[in-house]
């Protein structure tokens, strides 16, 4: 029942971000924090035909997201939540997931925005974005609603 | 620099399809194609809250998703396409991801909709779906533009 499957990055992200802190709470709340994606050369064929798309989905390894935990208490809230109900990083498996604007592509690299990522983050994989598939504009945010942006509390990150 | 990471189930997928021929190409077609997410028990804490959410981001393994390729020929199209700027399955670390509509909680047992994967899929992940971070209607299609669902294409699955 224990059934563990391995995984291994396919590129590497190079953002601005060295240290946790330093990270946006979301990269939607920075539209204008740029970084790229650096396909390695065995997964670069790939890329075909990714520029047509205006946003990916990154899926990413939160290498650094420090211990797993269930219950967390989230960057845009003072109360903790279950963490399959946030977007903290400490959660099992440690899979990220930002959509982000492709700026453009460059070879093996891909341009991007929405940067929420530490520098050196393995990405898992790169889906396009389909707003058919992906845009619910109408969810409801659960205890996301009426939390705006904020700074990050001190002694959090 | 073959940085592996360790993967395994926080739950298991129970849908109507047994065989690939029979999944909807998209769960956004099906959106009442329903089914349950059953979340092992030592992840159930990490649910707290998540009733709040009409939409969750499920990420799941491909575990039946066919052989990795880089170039793949979508169910959506009849030409080849890189892998990353498709859904297709037999992808690179077999990460699937589709937005579902939660319909209720009931315990350890998640009831969606939009349903699309394999019964017995293992799932990765769950987080909420926030319009704020994740919906943007306006996103352009790439080569999905104008294809519509249509049936699978024979001897494709």
């Amino acid at each position: 029942m224990s059934q563990t499957h391995q995984v291994s990055p396919i590129g590497y992200l190079r953002t601005p971000y060295r240290a946790k802190e330093d990270t946006p709470i979301q990269g939607a709340f920075r539209p204008q924090s740029t970084g790229t994606i650096e396909i390695l050369a065995p997964y670069v064929d790939g890329l075909d035909d990714i520029e047509g798309f205006s946003h990916l989905i990154v899926i990413h390894l939160l290498d650094r997201g420090g211990d797993i935990r269930l219950r967390v208490l989230p960057l845009l809230d003072d109360e903790t939540h279950g963490v399959f109900a946030t977007r903290f990083p400490a959660r099992p498996n440690r899979i990220g997931l930002t959509v982000v604007p492709l700026v453009r592509r460059d070879g093996a690299t891909l341009h991007i925005k929405n940067v929420d990522m530490l520098d050196g983050t393995p990405v898992l994989d790169i889906k396009p974005y389909v707003p058919r598939f992906d845009a619910y504009p109408d969810a409801t945010e659960g205890w996301f609603a009426d939390r705006p942006e904020r700074p990050k509390p001190a002694g959090r990150e």
